[in-house]
């Protein structure tokens, strides 16, 4: 049983940081790569890539709204032309940087209110997903299933990775109940486990209400941005590997 | 009898323009396309891509530094390491907007302090040049012949293709008059033109101190943020045509 | 009589520019000097001040988004707390460029997205007005007739200068014609010059549809950003003149 | 007797941040606030500015290069001229946000490279204290004494408060070990306490190589950029509080 655990890496800026970005890449089989449009700059980039190459961590784009003081979480008002412009231009730069190190760019995770805007237009979403067809059709997308970004991807003939957070509550049609309600996030490590180890014994997340809801997904996002992401990633990586998993960037 | 005529395109940012791109778009062969660090942005990028595309010019990157206020004319403390990065990230940066109008990126010319840079600092140029050649080994360089971006392009196996600027002064040696020295740059069209004949006639160019000397060039830089440029570039091409060359991107 | 021509100054960015400053700052009274956030920096500003104080054109605070690559022009999701955050900052920084050249900063008025989010809440146009009042309550806000910024000031205790677009299409309830709109904005000289004519004259405009609409206003906007900006300005600079007026900030 | 305590306050950037600032806040007796070039935003400074006021903590500007990815440790290609812009417009937008607030702006210090710049250039630095001068002639500048920013203060009758850097290693003529060297940077922090009671009782730091050097300072800087910085803060404190001192912003 392979299983990808993926994060956020590389979403500092300058002298700023936000993650032990070594600590997890230590951990996690593939990393979203901030492309310096919300975090991000040429230099954590490159940074970034060369330890994961050195770990043999699977690289993916991570693209953002061109907003770092907002860290790409307020929505903005641009054209889908525009939106399709900074897709390109993200991941292409970090193509640039991972043909110096001669490493490919496997995967596409949208960061934040790049993907809320996506979510909520389909037709932004299969422009976006087109665009990522254009540059390599061999990128996988990495999306909830069910959500306009998945469809997305596969009209545009893109495999998909669906993703399970396990430290996010579920709703019962399969929505994660919103930042800011109660109970929305899982801080407590050893539910996260349990959750973890419910979704690998069964396929199942356990939603707010007590139901029981399918999970379709081999791979595990731990955001990095929350306190502590580094332990939480090995608390998954321990869960998984005491259930004779192994953790491994999975194609699609 | 083929002669490259480029310029750099792109080179506004937002609502700012600096030339008049589509004017000068409509009579090169060849645009070296800001990269978003000391000019251009996501939006123009793809608009200036397509437009090249529409006209069949050829395209390449213009990386600068990451410096807009100073338009990349600013010399800045910053390591070849992150030298190396910038000039990735610009490159792939222009290769995803290329990808997604399924045209390619053919050459590399540096902007302004970032060629000063190098052109100053032989070990630079060699490390720049072998990013260029990790990124694409096809990629063309744009260099005055003899210099540091010269060799190094050499050495990391990449073609190259010699500038003749017809419009600045050069001194016996082959180097430009600076910028600043009276006589630096030739502002009268009728004396570009005269320099534009002579040099596809003989292969040779009048320097400062009324000598002769040969430039071994196919390829004609104007510079696009010169008032009246595109006016500039018409003249050479007229020059160039009723002397019954043809104007197209030439390979190295 | 006394009639205030204003225009927006110092919109460029390093080494690019969107009007001819200079030729503006000959005719007009007052300058609207942006602050480094849509457009304008550091350098810009001093100099824009500098040739202000020159020519004793009385200078204004011309406070935008941060978002130099959409000028300011589009809404973003920003707290009431940033707002008043970055007003007071832009505010701030154009008092300490003015303060070194020993002239003041008189009046305040804001651009494009920043007026717009103002005017459509109340209570966030109320809190702007308080933080112009708190820094300066001799500050006059430039504003139009009616609005919620108009109405902010006058409660916050500010003075208000109300505006005249002379190049803009009015409705019969005193609102512009949007722009986009066929005739929403004016571009015949000759007729931006009948209708300074007549409001000279009468205090009233000619409303899109024909009807008389009274305008209470001393003070003449002219768009800077629209190409020929200086010679609009010269336009109703010499109309005013012609009819005995004179140009000349004025008091709220 | 009075002591400073004084640190660099609202270093991050959007949602980046770079030591405790509340925890500083809690000790110190000053804050140099960064102003958004190097480091800081509006809505940061506001808040810092807010929680300094709630806490009595005196404020100060803590002027930097517009260098965000380089946190201004970079020294710049910028004229004089643009120094004193930059200069002139932080003071100011600092001076905009505390007005709103209801407290002022008490003292200027230097950040990194622009202290660097112009300790490194007498004539630099000489213009730089104009500005503020003609800013507000009541500021305080910070700087180490004899150094040209500490001369160039006084000749443009400012007053200055010394800095003693408690935590910095001190040639015999009264320059600091330049960071890199070992022992520049004092860790252990029973050695910066038993550093801070010599200071205060003699008067004197005991240099690199050991010899006894008189300081004329009544304040003492805090690197809050440094893990731990509210832990060497507390630890001074608590040094001062041991020998009867009152920790205060001292005037100059």
């Amino acid at each position: 049983m392979k299983i990808d655990l993926n994060a956020d890496i590389g979403e500092g800026f300058g002298r700023w940081t936000i993650a032990d970005d070594s600590a997890l890449m230590d951990v996690i089989s593939s990393a979203n790569i901030a492309c310096g449009f919300h975090a991000g700059d040429h230099l954590i980039m490159d940074r970034v890539v060369q330890a994961a190459k050195e770990r043999g961590v699977s690289i993916g784009a991570h693209p953002g709204l061109p907003d770092r003081m907002g860290f790409g979480r307020r929505t903005m008002v641009v054209s889908a032309e525009e939106m399709e412009a900074m897709l390109a231009y993200q991941i292409g730069a970090l193509k640039g940087i991972a043909a110096r190190h001669g490493i490919r760019v496997g995967h596409v995770s949208y960061h934040a209110a790049f993907g809320t805007m996506a979510n909520a237009d389909q037709d932004l979403a299969d422009r976006l997903a087109r665009v990522i067809a254009q540059i390599d059709p061999d990128l996988v997308m990495l999306a909830m299933e069910g959500q306009p970004i998945d469809l997305a991807a596969r009209k545009a003939g893109l495999r998909v990775r669906s993703l399970f957070l396990a430290d996010r509550a579920y709703q019962a049609n399969g929505a994660l109940v919103p930042r800011g309600l109660e109970g929305a996030v899982i801080h407590d490590l050893d539910k996260v486990k349990a959750r973890v180890k419910k979704f690998l014994e069964s396929g199942n997340v356990t939603t707010i209400d007590g139901k029981s809801l399918p999970i379709h997904s081999r791979s595990i996002l731990v955001h990095s941005d929350t306190p502590g992401s580094d332990k939480l990633a090995q608390a998954i990586a321990s869960q998984i590997a005491a259930m004779g998993g192994e953790i491994a960037a999975v194609e699609g």
